[in-house]
C-alpha cells in the first residue's frame, strides 16, 4: 500500500472579517474551515467529487471506497495518492486510487460515473432501493459503562486541532472500550471525517472495528450509521441528535446508537445491552 | 403549475429511548427528525435521490431544479407532484416533475443520471470544474442595519416548528429588509431547507430574491452560498461558521455573507456595504 503526501494541506485558512458588536465594528483576522472539492479517481476513472477539508485525502479516499463497498477487502486497494498533475489544484484536489481485479461500478450498485457530496455518503445511488447497502449485522459482545461514554466528548474536544478556532469543522473519533482515543479526524463534512477515520483504520489494518466506539461531534444521520456499519463498528455515539432513519438502520443492524452524549447524560436509541451500568 | 400533497407528511417521528443520567436509566418517548430518501424524476427520468425530511417535497424538487439550473425560467416547470405509485413508499418518496422544452441533463452540465445527497447541493458534478456553476453577480443595492440582523435568529427560532423538539432539524428562513420572516422551511439537510425556501419562492413568483436575506440555522458551506446565488439572494446569514469556499464564492459574486450571527454580535465576511449602521 503506497501512500503519498499525507497531511500536507492545512485544515484552515485566514480571512479578514468585520466584527460588529455593541462596541462598534472592527476589522479583524479570522480563521475559516477550509473547503475544497476532492475528485477521487479509481483505475483512471473519475468516480466522485466530494467537498472536503483538505488533509488525510488518501484516508478519505480509502475510507470512501471501503464504506461504499467499492472494494471487497482492504488488500484490493493497491495504491492511493495525490495526482501528479500539472497545476497545483490538480495536485491538491485529485486523488488517484488503484484497485486490483475488475473494478465494476455498475456491479457495485453505482452509476458509471457518480459523485459524492460535502456532507453525505449516499451519493451515487440511482434509486431509493440502492440507498440501503448490504452489510452483515453487528455481532460484537462489547460492553461499555456509562462513565466511559460520558468522558468521550471532552476527550474528543481536547484533541481537536481546529474546531475551537473555526467553529466549522466536524470531528469523528475512534475510541476503545476504555474510552481511549485511537484516531481523530476532522472535516467540514461529518461523513468525510468518518471516512477518514475508517480509511486510517484500513491503513493500520484495524478493520473490522468490532470492539470500538465511533463518536461524531454533531448529529448522526443515516449515512453515518451506514458507514460505521460497513466498518463493523458496534457502538456509534453522537453529541447531537440522530435521525429517524439512522435509528431504524442501527436497530436493523444490531448496532448500539447513542445520541445527545453529555458529561452526565446520554440517550440510548438502540442496542442498550452494550451500555452496561 | 400543478402541485399536490403539500405538507402531507410529518417532520418528526417518535421512538422509545433509554435516558441515562446520574438518577439512573429511564425508558422515555423521544421525538426524532425524520429522514427519508426522496427520488426526483424529471420528464420520467430519475435524476436525484436526496435524503430529506418529508414535507414540502414539491418545493424541494422545484428549488433543486432551479438552484441547479436544470430549468432556465420558473415557467419551464410545468408540474410537480408525488408519484401516484402502487406502494406507500413510492407515493411518499418519489416526486415527478415535468418541464417544458428539451430536458438535457448533459447540456446542463450533469451526468445522465445523477444523485443528490442529504446535506449538499454539489452532487452530480463529474469534475471539479463543474462544481462552480455560472451565475450573474449580485447587484442588489439592499441595505440592512445591524439591529435587524441581530433580531433574525430569535425570529427564526420562535417560528421553527420542530427544532426544539428534536434538536435535529436545520432551518432556512427568508426575511425582508425590515427583518420580517416571509418563508421558513426545515430539513435534516441544511441545503434541502434552502431548496425548499427557494422552491416556495418560485411557486409564489418571488424570484429573483433581490431584496431578501436568507438565514440558515447552522453553518454556511459552499453549497448554501451557491444555491442562494442562483436565486439572486444578496445577503446570506448563518448562525454558525462559513467555510473558506463559501466566503470565496460570496466574495466573487458580490454577495454579503454574515456568520456567527448573534443577538449582539455578528461577523461580516464579504459585502459589508450592505450592513449599514
Amino acid at each position: 500500500m503506497a501512500r503519498t503526501n499525507l497531511e500536507r494541506q492545512a485544515l484552515t485558512s485566514s480571512w479578514e472579517v468585520t466584527r460588529v458588536s455593541p462596541q462598534g465594528a472592527v476589522r479583524d483576522p479570522d480563521v475559516l474551515a477550509r473547503e475544497e472539492p476532492l475528485e477521487i479517481r479509481v483505475n483512471g476513472q473519475s468516480i466522485a467529487v466530494t467537498m472536503r477539508t483538505p488533509g488525510s485525502d488518501e484516508e478519505l479516499a480509502a475510507g470512501f471506497l471501503w464504506t461504499e463497498r467499492l472494494i471487497a477487502e482492504p488488500a484490493a486497494l493497491v495504491s492511493v495518492g495525490h495526482c501528479p498533475g500539472k497545476s497545483q489544484e490538480e495536485r491538491d484536489n485529485i486523488v488517484l486510487a488503484y484497485v486490483s481485479g475488475k473494478f465494476d461500478l455498475r456491479e457495485a450498485g453505482w452509476q458509471r460515473s457518480f459523485p459524492a457530496s460535502s456532507s453525505c455518503g449516499i451519493c451515487g445511488k440511482t434509486s431509493i432501493e440502492a440507498v440501503r447497502r448490504a452489510a452483515e449485522p453487528i455481532r460484537s459482545a462489547m460492553r461499555v459503562v456509562p462513565d466511559v461514554f460520558h468522558s468521550l466528548p471532552d476527550t474528543l474536544r481536547a484533541a481537536q486541532a481546529a474546531f475551537d478556532r473555526t467553529g466549522g469543522l466536524h470531528a469523528a473519533g475512534l475510541f476503545n472500550a476504555a474510552g481511549e482515543l485511537e484516531l481523530l479526524r476532522e472535516d467540514i463534512g461529518r461523513h468525510n471525517a468518518v471516512d477518514k477515520v475508517i480509511g486510517a483504520a484500513l491503513f493500520r489494518e484495524l478493520l473490522p472495528l468490532e470492539d470500538r466506539i465511533m463518536l461524531v461531534s454533531g448529529r448522526a444521520g443515516f449515512e453515518i450509521v451506514q458507514k460505521c456499519l460497513m466498518a463493523s463498528v458496534p457502538i456509534v455515539a453522537a453529541v447531537g441528535a440522530p435521525s429517524s432513519l439512522a435509528v431504524e438502520l442501527a436497530a436493523e443492524a444490531g448496532m448500539t446508537l447513542i445520541g445527545f452524549l453529555r458529561k452526565y447524560s446520554l440517550n440510548v436509541y438502540t442496542g442498550e445491552e452494550r451500555v452496561s451500568g
